[in-house]
């Protein structure tokens, strides 16, 4: 017997660990799709004319290889106390939230709640964040989470234009906001023709103005009362909007004492890695009168079947997917997964430690101030919380160089002052470094006093409801967490087939390094110097980025994916104007189009022009062209999704591109669906001009239950001076986000599964999304009609599944979405692109086995409709109309026309394992009708624990 | 309104995160209690003439300080490649199991699986880790952990006398084996009067002996067919121990082809990072006919009450607990949650993947042992596997120094030769730094050939079942581990009050260092300047355990209570024979005691002598008298707990020193209830001489499922000479265990614990657990008897339930226990001390609110019972017998007497948030009658899917 060596690589990380299917599972899916191998399946569904040429480059790394590395990039940054302030500060995530939660895959790679039934953990902890929000705020509604601070800023501003009865066409900023808030609604005030009116509080003139932004406390310190400011808005029939601080409203008087309409403001302190600018979740509260108008999602309070209370998102009717070129903003993605833990912190330490925490870190400030004071500093402001400003002259690089030689950063504001906010990681260590980079030794004993008039301070009670004052102690925190995470169905426990959603791993190796305080601690605005290690991180993921899509250069700076597009199109608009070409503003939509595209579009100023979509889906080329030719040379832009949004790789996409830039406009192309096209076709080659990717989809950031995304955008050479700058770090464009780099300590992860796959793992990886979705396609399709194939019969890497039929006997897509969960597994995307159809995208992923598992709970359900069709039961009597089936309703009377049995464990539901969820199906009417957004009453809660 | 700043702490970990009820809640309690304060309550408990005058001295740090400091310490350790070997090996850890096992509290935080219907997740990891042991040594039986490697020898030595047929006295070493097997295996023959015999394999007489051990490969390299040794050994009626490596085992004949007995070894190499010494799992495994001789824990299938497939603990009845003084073994603790993340990486890899790890890393070796040769080097031996030595006479100095120039350690071996031992993290560059450091230049080009003979070349199959095969990517990896943890309860979903486990809050921040690689990847026998941070860490938390308990030296090497005890009267007998009195070999124990003391007297080589109880279950202070007289000048020690295993304070434990002291014994306090003692009583100050604390008790090592636990041992000054030594470290003594201090990566969370509690926390924590004791007491003693209270009616930190009077009525003490399983609870400990009752320990970590519903709980279970007692329902029929119930059960037709409603949902239950146990109750008898132990056929698995 001779020895042979193994040809088996273990540490294959794209083929062993990423990839679902064995090699052997493989051949026996392509034999049931009848393709010849894998290289015939993608012959016949990418056209030959659009492949990439070369082959992706690089090698690919293994896990601990991958861990080595990021160890070595991590030894690059450099990990200061940074007392720059500016919206970004330090602060502790309680260890029991970072292991039990952002490091837990039940948290972070669960899907949006839209499926409420299989969410209640998560739509719990929400609302306990707009809870918090309110409270804080003293205002009535709160939504869950937006992006930024800045956005948020934004948003509002949009939102104030809306709701004012002044007709002024000026928005007013506080002169006092962060440079990068008044630099992001500048950026987005530009192409909605409002004028920005930047100056100093008391200069407001409300019969100017449809609205205005205070922050408070103010970018340099100041804690000002707005109430006079705000009052004389209103009387002008404008908004009023505070920008502030949740941990200093735990001592200052709240804007809704204020009179404020809208508060808006970032909850990273509440235990947010800083993570060199994000992801953090931002918040937005209103007064009960507005809440039909704020952006963003809002969780709700309704009943389920049984009329048990149930957690929804509710009024999901304003989203962007609906209002399409009517939208007035296109927030898509949240940041859950941070709002979840800014949540949790309030939870964690209630109103008491809350409170505690804000008085620690502004008598820290006061005693600082004083110091520096009696040492003969100029520090201003004469009221503030935690922030202060010193003059300091020519003395400013000294300071600023002395402070780091102490392993501090200052704030530098302009060339003769330094900024210094304290957090709630500040001690006396770092006092007495603080005083010594000033040239002052020591530190002077101790005196509490207030460094505002006492009249500013907060006299109402916050976090009250009992959630707030349960969860002291670990042991109960810890089981609280793991109590919610349970009620939730993630990828941890199932695949999720949602279509255009690309669910695919998240890999622990990928996820580690954010943690790791040389990421986890860097404020956005450190000098470069101390942030190497990022530099080269992101420097090389662009290198790979453009790599693959054929772009020339990358913003990394759009924090979501919509927030790409939109970026994209002001890349577009910007590289027009620089050409004089001021007055292109049409931009061509198809039908078939993300709601994002349209509601981007229009953020961005342009008009929106329609095109239609064949009956086979595909871009109506005529319409097209005709749309094209009447924009002439007023056509700025057109967006299309590549592979469509219906699955399938259109043969006419060069021809698209060719009409577009024959008649001067720029093509963009959205990222949705480049999990299609990784390593096989570059958007870059085929016509695009800019895309963006959904670093959250392709890339393997994790859904976070609703955010973090990364939505960056790729261009192409001409347009690279176009793409958005940012105050603090230059660039000719407004920015669009609060940091430079978005919510940078994620690129990690995408950059982490970019090195682990290698060049050849990506590419196979598309390969292998492909074959899923047709296996799935020719499994299903002699049972449910496939829509929109390929001129060869095949679909891109999701397929769509027609229920329509089914509606004639009653049953509803809703019906068998519902029926999943009994299976366990959550609902394909619903009737999108198509009303009454399931989109099913199984990502490369996914193994052999759990996609056999979820064909035989969908074949099951087939049968459970036959029975409806053949008139052996009737739809609402069935099993499918009474889905999801819970626990409750099985130890209880059972009168159905059906068993026990049949009901909660229908084939392809896993019987020792099975997920079991906590509500029955969500009354989605009744929660919209009944509005409540705020924790729902303790008895509500005992009843758990009964 | 004059402000007043708030007093409130909200870093305070002691009394805000780690101890359970508030300050309102305690007032509640000590109402209920009849205590007039905590002072009163701790005054009526613990007598005054023993508690301590001093309080503990040192200051608390915040979670965020604690991190910091370890940051600062960590860093003082330094990480390098080891090429050491001698038992232990890089590894990589692969993330998903790192993130989803080691760092995840639902497998950390779980209990040993004595109550199987709430552990069948991990009993199944540890039934794979079982058939993995098996099949890679190919032998048929394997049990479910040991402690280490030398241990494992040393319990394989012990087992081979009780089965030889050979009446001979002897053991044979061969001296390849590691220093350390050797070295224990020394001090367990020592007091066993078993002559070792070290020598080299060919030299042995198998007439001589009762049992041999040779270690394939061995120790410096050899790969050796011991075929022939253990046929003569045979012959002579010996038995045979190969103390082998798996990894070595996927590429080489396995020792059941040799003919071996038994198979042991450590599996720390398949993914458990090296962490200083541990913890890491051994493994034994042996010929099915010496089954019922094999120390430690078997996990077997069994049947549950429906007659459904269900895994538990086998052969239980052989444990130490049951033999007492007729023990073979003192084996307690296993290191359960390191034999979980082994037999995952198994799972993970499978059969190929570890193969082609086991070629990668002999094909390296074989190319460096090229490499060396043709450059010159004396290269032994002729046939290796990983590991070669190198003559390097007195270079070895200066080889020594550049290899750590390149950042690697080689094994120093006499003054003369080097050891290098290649592992999975070894990689060609690795290669080329070890040449350099030998002065060679460059690395010749790869030819693949074997290292050894053709014939040594394996040539059965191994991990065949399917479960090795089903789990590659890692996303379906991810789903079975989250799959196995969510059919478990642990601490993080429900209070576990198992009497004299203390199963308190083991804290996230306190876990979270133990991963870093600073920690978990140091070799235990790294120059001790690489070992800077374990070093200080390790002195200061002997300092503050010298301070807590009142001794004056701590041995941090044995790594579980039970081998602390042994180390202890191992430490007590050296003290005495050092002064000449050899005859002192009497050991006074209670009947009372933990079956561990007189088990480990055995192994001492003691003589036990038995005091009884008196009928309050205090020592009878008379017998025990007299028991001391007539051991006169023979008496060695007696062995106490205190408070006593009945939970109680007794007022005599001062006599029972002085007694034992005046009759020249030592006393060795049993720490097992030091929970009731921190910062209260020093057992060195109240007559101890010695005693061992179960880390993994009081100071919030968690359990992980059936260990790691640690139990190092503090002495009096007098003794501290005669503490266990190491042949790395030095010492008069022997070892106990294979590395120096013992599991020292997890010594980090009891000093982090230590640290962030400060000694006032820490006394703190001490009296409310006495607090929480009382309140169960006092709320349910008119329901349920309460045995053994103080004589003020108190008692200490756990008390006793007595169900024994159910009995007439057909009630058991395991109907009670399995009906908590119906309300979300581990079952308290049953039986223990005292046939028929339910020991419950609420430990300080316990919030009221959960405090309060396991009451609730109680109290219901006592309704039902009444209702026997009442004749209204027979015992057999109602929900106390079918308990637990399945969801199984509640699917199926219903028959009961009771509703599902009763059966499924008693008070105290949560509704939503239920814990649903994976099997009914499972049938002891059968399992022990009919003995599986390796993974069942994949029918079974499959029907989980069904």
């Amino acid at each position: 017997m001779a020895f042979t060596p193994s040809d088996y690589n273990p540490y294959d990380f794209a083929n062993r660990r990423h990839i679902g299917p064995s090699p052997s599972e493989m051949a026996e899916m392509l034999a049931v799709t009848g393709a010849a191998s894998l290289d015939a399946l993608i012959e016949e569904t990418v056209p030959k004319a659009i492949r990439q040429k070369k082959a992706l480059s690089w090698a690919p790394l293994s896990e601990h290889e991958l861990l080595a590395r990021m160890h070595e990039v991590a030894a690059k940054n450099k990990v200061m106390t940074s007392l720059i302030g500016q919206g970004y500060y330090g602060t502790v995530t309680p260890p029991a939230i970072q292991r039990n939660i952002f490091e837990n895959p039940a948290w972070y790679t669960a899907y949006t709640p839209y499926q409420p039934e299989i969410a209640q953990g998560r739509l719990e902890a929400l609302l306990n964040f707009q809870t918090m929000v309110c409270d804080l705020t003293g205002l009535d509604v709160a939504n869950a989470s937006l992006l930024d601070e800045a956005t948020a800023a934004a948003e509002a501003m949009a939102m104030a234009e809306r709701l004012a009865k002044s007709k002024a066409k000026a928005f007013f900023v506080d002169r006092f906001c962060h440079p990068q808030t008044i630099a992001v609604i500048k950026t987005r005030a530009l192409p909605l023709d409002i004028e920005v009116i930047e100056d100093a509080a008391e200069n407001l003139d409300p019969a100017q103005v449809f609205g205005a932004i205070f922050q408070y406390p103010g970018s340099y310190g100041h804690v000002t009362d707005f109430t006079d400011q705000i009052a004389a808005l209103h009387e002008a029939g404008a908004i009023a909007v505070v920008a502030t601080d949740l941990l200093a409203l735990c001592l200052l008087k709240e804007p809704g004492a204020m009179g404020a309409d809208i508060a808006i403001g970032s909850t990273q302190r509440f235990g947010v890695p800083l993570g060199f600018g994000g992801p953090h979740a931002a918040f937005m509260s209103v007064k009960d009168a507005h809440k039909r108008q704020m952006p963003g999602r809002i969780v709700g309070v309704s009943i389920d079947a049984q009329g048990g209370k149930a957690y929804r998102l509710s009024l999901q009717t304003r989203e962007q997917h609906i209002r399409r070129e009517k939208a007035t903003s296109n927030v898509c993605t949240a940041q859950a997964l941070l709002a979840v833990m800014a949540s949790m912190y309030a939870v964690f330490h209630g109103p008491k430690g809350l409170r505690a925490i804000a008085e620690r870190v502004h008598f820290l400030t006061q005693r600082l101030a004083r110091a520096l004071k009696s040492a003969g500093a100029k520090v201003s402001p004469k009221a503030f919380f935690d922030t202060i400003t010193v003059e300091v002259g020519v003395g400013q690089a000294g300071i600023l160089a002395a402070a780091r030689a102490e392993g501090l950063n200052f704030r530098k504001i302009g060339n003769d002052r330094i900024g210094i906010s304290l957090d709630e990681t500040t001690d006396e260590r770092v006092l007495v470094k603080v005083l010594r980079a000033f040239g002052i030794p020591g530190l002077p004993p101790h005196r509490a006093a207030l460094g505002f008039p006492e009249e500013m301070l907060r006299t109402s009670d916050y976090l009250t409801h009992p959630v707030f004052h349960m969860n002291r102690a670990e042991s109960e925190m810890m089981r609280y967490m793991r109590r919610l995470s349970d009620r939730d169905l993630a990828l941890d426990r199932a695949m999720i087939p949602l279509g255009s959603c690309t669910m695919k791993l998240n890999a622990a190796a990928e996820m580690m390094p954010i943690t790791w305080p040389e990421f986890s601690t860097l404020h956005p605005f450190v000098p470069a110097d101390q942030a190497a290690g990022y530099a080269e991180a992101i420097s090389d993921l662009t290198e790979k980025l453009c790599e693959i899509t054929g772009y020339d250069a990358f913003s990394m700076q759009p924090n979501s994916g919509a927030q790409g597009e939109y970026a994209g199109l002001l890349t577009i608009l910007a590289y027009h104007r620089a050409r004089g070409d001021v007055d292109r503003k049409i931009c061509l939509i198809p039908t078939s189009a993300h709601g994002t595209n349209p509601a981007s579009a229009q953020m961005a100023g342009m008009q929106v022009v329609v095109v239609k979509s064949a009956p086979n889906g595909d871009v109506d080329l005529d319409d097209f062209r005709d749309k094209a030719a009447a924009a002439g040379d007023k056509l700025a832009a057109c967006m299309i999704t590549y592979p469509s949004t219906h699955g399938v790789f259109e043969e006419t996409v060069s021809e698209v591109c060719k009409i577009t830039h024959d008649h001067g406009g720029q093509v963009y192309i959205d990222g949705a669906n480049m999990n299609a096209l990784v390593g096989l076709v570059k958007p870059g080659e085929i016509g695009g001009d800019v895309s963006h990717l959904n670093l959250h989809k392709t890339f393997a950031i994790p859904h976070g239950g609703g955010g973090p995304g990364m939505g960056p955008i790729g261009v192409k050479a001409h347009l690279a001076a176009h793409l958005p700058g940012h105050p603090e770090t230059g660039g000719e464009e407004g920015p669009v986000s609060a940091a430079p780099a978005g919510s940078a300590s994620i690129l990690l992860i995408s950059w982490a599964y970019c090195l682990m796959m290698g060049g050849a793992g990506l590419t196979q990886a598309t390969r292998v999304a492909i074959l899923n979705a047709n296996y799935i396609a020719s499994r299903l399709k002699g049972e449910y009609p496939i829509l929109f194939m390929g001129n060869k019969g095949r679909v891109a890497h999701e397929c769509i599944l027609d229920t329509r039929p089914f509606a004639d006997v009653g049953v509803t897509v809703d019906d068998i979405a519902k029926r999943l969960i009994d299976n366990g597994f959550h609902a394909p995307t619903m009737s999108w692109p198509v009303t009454g159809t399931l989109m099913v995208e199984p990502t490369e992923s996914e193994t052999k086995a759990e996609i056999d598992r979820f064909i035989t709970s969908l074949l099951a359900i087939r049968e459970e409709i036959r029975a409806v069709e053949k008139g052996e039961i009737a739809a609402e009597e069935s099993p499918l109309r009474f889905a999801p089936h819970t626990v409750a309703a099985l130890v209880g009377e059972w009168d159905r026309k059906y068993s026990r049995e049949a009901g909660c464990f229908p084939p392809g539901a896993f019987r020792v394992d099975k997920y079991w969820p906590p509500v029955g199906r969500v009354d989605n009417v009744y929660g919209d009708r009944n509005l409540i957004c705020t924790c729902p009453p303790i008895e509500d809660y005992m009843e758990a624990a009964e």
